[in-house]
């Protein structure tokens, strides 16, 4: 029992810290709650149970599934849904009135031929890059839709009105979910993709400027900080997932309606580019052990300071696309100044080419385009 | 007009390289009609239709969502959300019945409270990594059927009946869903595993054995080949969702059924580490372009043969991890030999580290665990 009570605490203690780390998930929980707890209303005044009927619960189904934790995500699927509803009824009533035409015994198996094919080539276009990447919950509503639709029309009789009754409970639905996602304190994912594009580059800079008093052994205890560049490593599903869900958001804050989401996509390209270089660059960190030869003590002035310089530069860089400034006549060109002074410097004692020095000349030009 | 031609000529060429390129996706289009098309058929047969109703829409929608690629994603989809739709119908009549107990004026107040802690609760379960790896599909059908179940419950008589029959087509549909996935050209999500972490292996070694070729200006015209590592840089996402879609699965061809698919993913990890050296040893094929140094032209045999022995025995163990026999006593040690061979040969001309040596060393020990 003891063990059991050791389970149930840590797994508190673990969901306050999830909690805690980014209170709007709590926020979105509540959110969602709400958006139920409205629709159901629907059940329970007697008024709109008139109005609405059975078709209620298919409002219930559209919020659970098309609530999503940024506006855009709830944007793309309930947009997807009602486009795909709309387009599925009417096909399907099409397939059913067409399989009538064959009089009763071939009707069933007209509209399973109907239904067989759409499906396959439905299911199959998810495969499309381009549809997978945008329309692919809209896909699977069709096929859903579309087969309900032409299906059940084969036993209910008015079909008309059905389809009628479950489009309106379910653009109830999804307007539900958009307008509290939007209005309660929103999540926005373009919001969100800035943040995270303008961070990926100040842990790149934190690293820079720490690397080389951790390489020559003059800082001692603070790596934590250098080892917070690996999760840019990874970010491009993130980043993607995010730029396509802000396409489909309406202007914000700072952003425009059409605000160019891809270049966000390319600068975290190159952002992960560098951090690849970065990461090659840590291999040294761990293996060095011995005292500094000859040749390192020599080399450590220009080293440090290109390193440093480089860091510098790219927080310059992270913190003008925060604040979406354009960076030219700012420190960051200084910076770049003085880290070319020092591999210059650097070149004349030694010809070996160090890792570092062509990571940052890179990012540059884009950056300066954008923002 | 011609312009819309244009568009869709392309857009048939785009679809059928999509299929020639993997046939199981076709394979996988007509699994999803066929299965639709069967579970449709309780609509036209009589005898079916009055044993199931209305309820069969269920199973359709059923098909619709769990219907998925691999074996395993339809295994967890099917699991989840029979084992979920259990749960939370039982949960919602027993909410149903405790409001009852309030009065019929209390009733919605103290349903709306019930459902309102509930689903906010499920939805921040959601956000906790565990839960959202491998059950994140129950919670939301969890979410789905406890509300629609206690608010139906509201108006709806016999309500058990109603639960009894919906879960019954629930699981009539599933069942469809993973017989047919299974048994028909079944796509296994650790087989694809299994292939994918030996092929980026192999696609490591291949950039290996030419890099000393092409940083030396020996070999001309193969580049593409030598960029098919790029993808193994963000293999991350699809490692992870294969390996939790294989733990899923039952036995299958040389899989056991707790096959230790974690394995693979440290195999993965350390892979994707070097790719990342690799990536930076890339960077050196674009930038040199003046005739070698004196330096360089000293260094070219050890460092050549470092490079494609490290390759060698890289394809050695990605065979090894294809044909799931031991690595040990094979030709992967003798080219680590001789690549330590040249190493030391190299250490010898000059104290500066590469890049490269340290890569494959660390790779083995994991390997040789495994399989």
């Amino acid at each position: 029992s003891s063990k059991i009570k050791h389970v149930i605490v840590d797994f508190a203690i673990k969901a306050k810290n999830i909690g805690v780390d980014d209170p709007r998930r709590i926020v979105h929980s509540l959110k969602v709650a709400l958006a139920i707890t409205l629709v159901s209303m629907v059940y329970y005044l007697q008024p709109l149970y008139n109005g609405m009927g059975d078709a209620g619960m298919w409002a219930i189904l559209t919020v659970v599934v098309v609530f999503e934790y940024t506006v855009g995500a709830t944007l793309c699927k309930g947009m997807n849904r009602g486009l795909a509803t709309l387009l599925a009824g009417a096909l399907g009533i099409g397939a059913e009135s067409f399989a009538s035409l064959f009089g009763t015994t071939a009707k069933p198996i007209v509209l399973g031929c109907l239904v067989f094919i759409l499906v396959g080539a439905a299911t199959f276009s998810r495969f499309i890059p381009n549809i997978k990447r945008r329309y692919d919950y809209g896909v699977l509503i069709f096929i859903l839709t579309f087969s309900l639709v032409s299906v059940s029309g084969y036993r209910v009789e008015r079909i008309i009105e059905l389809a009628h009754k479950r489009l309106s409970t379910i653009l109830f639905g999804g307007a539900t979910c958009i307008i509290i996602s939007m209005c309660v304190c929103p999540v926005w994912a373009g919001e969100d993709l800035h943040q995270l594009i303008a961070e990926n580059l100040e842990k790149l800079a934190n690293f820079l400027e720490g690397f080389g008093g951790e390489y020559f052994r003059i800082t001692e205890g603070d790596k934590p900080s250098l080892a917070s560049y690996k999760s840019v490593l990874n970010s491009k599903a993130t980043e993607e997932s995010l730029a396509n869900f802000a396409w489909w958001e309406v202007g914000h804050g700072k952003f425009r309606f059409r605000h160019p989401w891809k270049q966000y996509l390319t600068i975290g390209a190159l952002t992960r580019q560098c951090a690849y270089h970065i990461e090659a660059l840590n291999g040294y960190l761990d293996k060095k052990t011995e005292a500094p030869s000859e040749l390192q003590k020599t080399i450590k002035e220009p080293c440090m300071k290109m390193s440093s310089e480089v860091g510098k530069a790219m927080k310059e860089l992270g913190l003008s696309i925060k604040l979406m400034m354009h960076p030219s006549g700012s420190a960051s060109a200084i910076h770049m100044e003085s880290c070319k002074k020092a591999k210059e410097e650097l070149n004349t004692i030694l010809q070996t080419v160090m890792v570092g020095e062509h990571d940052i000349s890179e990012t540059i030009p884009v950056i300066a385009v954008t923002s």
